[in-house]
């Protein structure tokens, strides 16, 4: 970490600020400029708040060096994290992480009944998605818009899984619901609630895979802070997914940040995984960006599918066909054999 | 709302979809162009999914005409919301809200000690401060930060508002903290939660006055629907805070959103106050935006003060000394009679 | 055109507005709702100005419905355009756009020296590269920093063109310079010019192919006003072109927005290309976005590269090296097979 | 300046580094930590581009200490520069800058006719602006809008100051038509324009006052250093103007930044102005935008007034009417004195 005093800092006010730095277990190297003084402070600095050092009227600015972040940090864990989600009947595992473990997420938005969920599943699964995704607590905007199933669509989930095979992720929105996850294979955090740190505390004292989305106006650093809440709590099976970040452009719902995939592929080791469905918001941009996504190098894919978009009026936005995924799938399986290759 | 359908749409499409719509208790009124066919949809729209509607293939774009809020919405509540908190023994209550109930709540950060915060309650409320704030439980972006007193910050408030008569708002992150706030006189929703539904809605279950503050990266509409989370659970008594937004500008924290006061103000008849503390992230700005806050418009101001930011290193960037906060107070309050002057 | 009115809006207001746009040439549908009056505005409306509509007291918001760019718009011109750039020495021509024409522009940032631009045309022309870049005036944010050989520079480009038989592309930042672009073949109009507009009217002028950057800040339909602005001069040789918007985050310089690959083929026919060295600042994101932006259907990449990044020392932080850059044709070449397959 | 090279950096590459360092006339000191060696660079690093430098693979991070703006900078100059106008018939000067001088610059939109400029000049004088301002040359996103009276809308502003005694502000959009603005007062450099550096070039060659506005998307750093260019040629008659920036929000037309104020009022010695009519685009927020810019330390504001917004259907949106204005100079007038007062 690194320390800009200005440059009409005492030298009293210098040597107190060293020796608070120095009773935390820091070393203080001093480099004296004419404009500017520069501390620079080795040691553990991930216990300094960056804001609050800022605040001292004597300092000018405040830089880290190395990231806040620790068990998700690449440099202390250079090896890519292969997260493992168990088969149902003792049939292995899938993995995902890694160069070679790739997986496609599908499913609906919503579960709505048991016809809607086991149709979707196994026509998904018939065109290589290998874990099931859909909404039972859905967080709204509007008070008056629906609000899931909730404990009844988590139920039909598991009856999917018990009929597919299929490994399900759904999204939980408060921790008071963990005992309704039990059998839910991966727990997807959803956006809105990636700084709920209450909830990320909850999540780390588990052992089950997260799936953590990154926030829409979150950074890549704050994504990771918030996947370290999960491990300094013990649990490290966290799968990192970007869905659309908010900016200014008003054409497409959010702009895909596809460049988050090489980012955070070389700040952490853990998987990224990429949403294009809620990014783009409709269905025609989800094929490209799903290409996009596999070409710049995610670990897997969680896409919409709705098996009557046209008919269930309220839905299909951004949901694809059966069909569509399908061909979907079959260019994101040619695009990874394109990566993969040496 | 305003649908835009596509050129393309076939007639059979279109008798569909306004069926779909009748039977949702609306009202359709069709006008064909060259280019388009425009749907005027009349009656309850806030139960029609905007974003769903767009996803059909026949539709280009969805235009709400009336807001999706309707308890906070100003055209049915066309007079101002006036919350009112009760002071300790019976003395009365404060106002704040209309033209003419302006209060400034100030006080540290985090709760430290009971002689640091009695210390600066006593200052602030000698300086015009009428309700006293500090942060007991505290959302931090790294794990590995101070997250505050917790239940120990809460009693400790509780003690100086005792001592000193002065009502307390306090942050909450979890809703099975609830019991802990009885005799927290405004419980605050901070940004990161605004839009943790589960906690809205479990809020809007009591009478207790929330200070609902605007998330880094929402709308004014989202604020408005949070805030429509809370009241649609049956409680009214909702302050609106704004504390700056994210943006690309890096030399201040945040942009604070000076003009959600009179757009707010427009929109909805809840009270509006605005944080500079936590908006600019050091003290020198504080003061200049607290008076511009003040002079367009805003209910309250809510400013951290810390008794001796020196000496205290790991506080200040943000916090005024309590001399400073008198300043500000004073040119404040001289602003508020330009402001309410006929 | 849909503008609404306010509840309150006189009978009489009504009418005097109806009168002012029927006086345009306007057909005016009117729909009255209980909270809103809805006029539906149909014919030429490009010529209405929106902002200045929403400014009337009566009126609560305007949406157009059909786009205001007009020789841009793909619903006046189905099919793709392809733009072609005459090869030197009666050699027939590059074709850029459509399904079918993918070009690889590469070369340094600046030109710096004629061994320097003729090395490195000579190797990224062996690689696949088909149009050589390179900056002769360069906008810089400092008035410090280097600002280009400028004509020198030019002379430069137009020899390695003489060696190479490559078209080349290089920026112009003043419409007095233009007589020195002669012979260059395409003119880029750089991120920060993108809304010079006195600059796009001379360029409209011309029958060159331009290369439009989309500015660092500026919505899709801004970027086709721009080209709007040139095709109304009646240049229609205009090539797209996204190189990242300025957001939140800051791991990366700019944010790549390759979603505007499928929203501007779905909004125009212009060919778009992307430039994934400026947009991400660091040689090593490179590879992986120009793969990712092959996936998603663009009409081809411009890529910064170097012949000796380490020795030139202040170069390099976005250039690939030769060897680099074939890496890429090669991975992006396999891309396109894929995203070209029925 | 600080350089932060990896853990990997080998010796040799450190030294390479540190002797082309030297070689520019710098010092480097060096403090090597476990996971970063870290460099401090003393002395002139304005001609270092830093983003050049962190493209080196050796470097993970560069960070300015001194900004990279010279003669704005406050640090080498503290006293507030004042910039004097000179007053028709010599009258003397208006001077704006400092804490005494604040300046009302009004005016229409566009000229359209001697009667309504010299209308609105006449009432908006009676009111207290100094200033007149009117647009001549437009920039518009759209070709087909009304693109500005050009050099007839001068004359008109020139024959309005002959018959006011007011000094006039007006728009350049090309370096060309310099010759237009010899008696214009101010010379106003539009948003669009902020980084159109071959026309701040130009406008750095004479000694006339320049009213730089902020470009939509440009940090206070780029404003900064978009004065710095036409500083550099000389010119250090320069008024800075802050006019709103783009963020996701959308109820408002842009969010205008007041931090702005008393951030660039720390940062340099140039004062600044603030548009608040196109921030908010809409006249009933220009009032309390206005007080809250003035209370926010503004140096003067540049304010909007149509005659008849009402029957000149086409403006108006952000345009005030001179009783609106007059209000509105009386409120700020009072503020002014609060914010005066000792």
């Amino acid at each position: 970490m690194i320390a800009v005093l200005k440059h009409n800092a005492t030298n009293e006010q210098i040597e107190n600020l060293t020796a608070w730095l120095e009773g935390r277990g820091l070393k203080v190297h001093i480099s004296r400029g004419d404009l500017y003084t520069i501390l620079g402070l080795i040691g553990d600095t991930s216990q300094i708040d960056t804001e609050l050092l800022e605040g001292l009227e004597m300092v000018d600015s405040v830089k880290r060096v190395s990231e806040p972040f620790k068990s998700a940090n690449r440099k202390f864990h250079p090896a890519d994290s292969v997260i493992e989600i168990p088969l149902p009947d003792s049939k292995g595992v899938l993995k995902i992480g890694g160069d070679e473990n790739f997986q496609m997420i599908a499913g609906p938005c919503s579960v709505e009944s048991p016809e809607q969920i086991l149709s979707i599943a196994e026509s998904v699964s018939a065109s290589g998605a290998t874990i099931l995704r859909g909404g039972a607590f859905k967080p709204r905007t509007s008070p008056y818009d629906f609000q899931g199933l909730r404990a009844d669509g988590i139920e039909l989930l598991l009856e999917a899984k018990k009929r597919t095979g299929m490994p399900i992720v759904t999204e939980i929105m408060n921790a008071n619901h963990l005992d309704l996850f039990d059998e839910v294979d991966i727990i997807q955090v959803g956006a809105r609630n990636m700084q709920n740190f209450e909830l990320l505390k909850e999540l780390g004292k588990r052992q089950k895979p997260i799936l953590l989305k990154r926030g829409l106006a979150n950074t890549l650093q704050e994504l990771l802070m918030s996947a370290e809440y999960i491990m300094a709590g013990g649990n490290h099976n966290i799968i990192l997914c970007e869905r659309g970040i908010r900016t200014f452009e008003t054409y497409t719902r959010n702009t895909l940040d596809l460049s988050a995939i090489p980012m955070l592929r070389e700040l952490t080791h853990l998987p990224v995984v990429i949403d294009p469905s809620h990014a783009c918001g409709v269905a025609r941009l989800v094929q490209p960006m799903a290409m996009a996504a596999a070409a710049a190098g995610a670990h897997g894919l969680i896409i919409e599918v709705h098996n009557d978009p046209v008919n269930a009026l309220c839905d299909g936005a951004q949901s694809l066909t059966p069909e569509q995924f399908a061909k979907v799938a079959e260019k994101v399986q040619k695009i990874r054999e394109v990566v993969t290759q040496a």
